[in-house]
């Protein structure tokens, strides 16, 4: 595996003495300072800039939304898919107004043909239901990962400054709470499963006990096969995994060793960077998280990781739309950074 | 006193059936759904529109700054006022970002002279030590609230969607502070007395003292004349208010008059914003609360009020930037409500 790419201490340490000089109390522009200092350290730039933003939005089907754990049916996938070409999904109006590059990959959207601005990298046709077998074959688990770890390419080959992951697939949250469960730790799966697109009590009382019949049978096989480390996670994710999970995993893995950091979007995304994490913790410094959503396990894999996300907007929509929303917090982080005048340049009495 | 604009139901009601047609899970979009219903109230538009901010910065000197109540030299008010100006300060770089009109309003910084680009409407030339007399008299009091109001008529006659009102003055959170003690009936100041710009424990515990005179001073005077109502708040604004706090509130109503939303950036304008609502109530539903500060008094001020902050970025700069800071997040709201499609546009399954 390629190395995590290293931070550049220099930089980062020119950008908090900057930070000092700055026109302002020290410290009172709180995470806009620290915003501006991060990405001082990824970029190597004493004045680092956000005007490229890659977007790639992996969908995928799931076996499992046939036990009835989404209140959307499986056919919402692809229909989706369709909508965030033709511009009118959420993830498609931010991309345009924040003019940032946007990909859609179908990583195995059920049935799903080849479409004018759809990336076909297809691991599979829908993974398996999940409660009754492994959700895809080894084989599959690479042809998943390769698809994420491609879109990290691109993102590098057209320079892009920030990576932004999300995702599509009804039935996903499942999959992430399963995966979420198992990586915490957490045996009761009802702490961690919540209304995904909209559950009301009943529906997420059953999706909790889909989750836990999930959990029951990962567990059942870990006891006999007894795997260790990363090949634990890495069974985990083939397990219990959708494909689109996967490909997150694989994108925020080389975007990592190619340098560019990641904007981690909603509940599933932040599941795939845990995995991501739980296989090299090298990765972590490289990833900033956007929101902490309103599906209930986010903010235990939040706290979990030891890291506090920009905002909280009740939003629990995916598709990388919260990770759009704080894209102009950053920018305007930047723009104070490199455009605000010194005391000595203002004149300012210290 | 002219009444305060009404909502408009109407469009409130279109926005809000629009939300619920949109490519999305219900309410999956949060924060940012209740933002554009908002507008469309405020706007009277189904398709709200943000892309004219008023921003006017209101400067004012502070007789008690000679107390030490902060780290920062009077001298600086008027500094920053020249920082403002030529583009060096945060609010600066913001507005420019943002292209949102920036004017700066001088009414009392000590000794400044005409200059250009600053609009001069001096109620004084900074206001007395509060700790020892009243900070101004009422024909002062009635000079800065009409300051404030120029400033939200000059807003209407550019047709600003938005009215954002900053403020700059050496020693204002004592002020701030000392207000928002009387009108929450906070006995202790050191319950609500912060760092300001940065003063350490020893610092704060001395400013929480002078606020305690203050309080002490207003509430004598208080029991000795009996003022009532209205008149009560009014009193305490000439009491221990500036001329820049007292802009604000005259701005903020004029605003809720004219029908223009107000956005309140920190700590010193949420103490303003308080005092408009204090004396009218109806002005309330015309403001959005930007961001929660690290200045200690803040939170208390908005629970008080019953409201939300959209973020809380952990800033203590004023000057507007707190609330300058959540523009954008605001036009990506309206740019999702008026451009996603809805799921018969898209024919996506609902």
């Amino acid at each position: 595996m390629d190395a995590v790419a290293s931070l550049n201490k220099v930089t980062q340490k020119n950008a908090e003495q900057r930070q000092a000089t700055l026109t302002k109390p020290a410290g009172s522009l709180g995470v806009l300072e620290r915003l501006a200092i991060q990405f001082a350290a990824w970029q190597g730039n004493d004045q680092p800039q956000l005007d490229k933003v890659h977007i790639s939005i992996f969908a995928a089907d799931h076996g499992v939304a046939e036990e009835g754990v989404s209140v959307f049916p499986q056919v919402v996938t692809g229909e989706m898919v369709k909508n965030f070409v033709r511009g009118g999904a959420a993830i498609s109006v931010l991309a345009q107004h924040h003019q940032a590059t946007l990909e859609i990959i179908d990583v195995g959207v059920k049935d799903f043909p080849e479409m004018e601005g759809v990336i076909r990298a297809r691991a599979g046709n829908a993974s398996n239901n999940i409660v009754e077998e492994d959700a895809m074959t080894e084989a599959q688990l690479q042809l998943a990962l390769e698809a994420g770890r491609e879109a990290a390419e691109r993102a590098n080959v057209s320079n892009a400054q920030l990576f932004i992951g999300g995702e599509m697939g009804i039935a996903n949250t499942t999959s992430a709470t399963a995966i979420a469960c198992a990586l915490l730790g957490v045996s009761d799966a009802a702490e961690l499963t919540g209304a995904g697109t909209g559950l009301d009590k009943v529906g997420i009382k059953h999706k909790s006990a889909i989750v836990g019949a999930i959990l029951d049978r990962y567990k059942k096989e870990l006891a006999q096969q007894g795997f260790e480390g990363d090949n634990q996670v890495l069974h985990l994710l083939r397990m219990v995994g959708g494909f689109e999970i996967v490909a997150l995993v694989g994108a925020y893995m080389r975007s990592a060793q190619l340098g560019i950091p990641v904007l981690v979007d909603g509940f599933i995304t932040t599941a795939a960077a845990l995995v991501a994490i739980k296989i090299n913790e090298k990765i972590k410094p490289w990833m900033l998280f956007s929101h902490c959503s309103a599906e209930s396990g986010h903010a235990k894999i939040l706290s979990t990781l030891d890291v506090k996300s920009l905002v909280d907007f009740d939003m629990r929509l995916g598709e990388a739309s919260g990770a759009a929303v704080v894209i102009p917090l950053i920018q305007q982080a930047l723009a104070l950074h490199n455009n605000m005048a010194t005391f000595a340049e203002a004149e300012v009495s210290k």
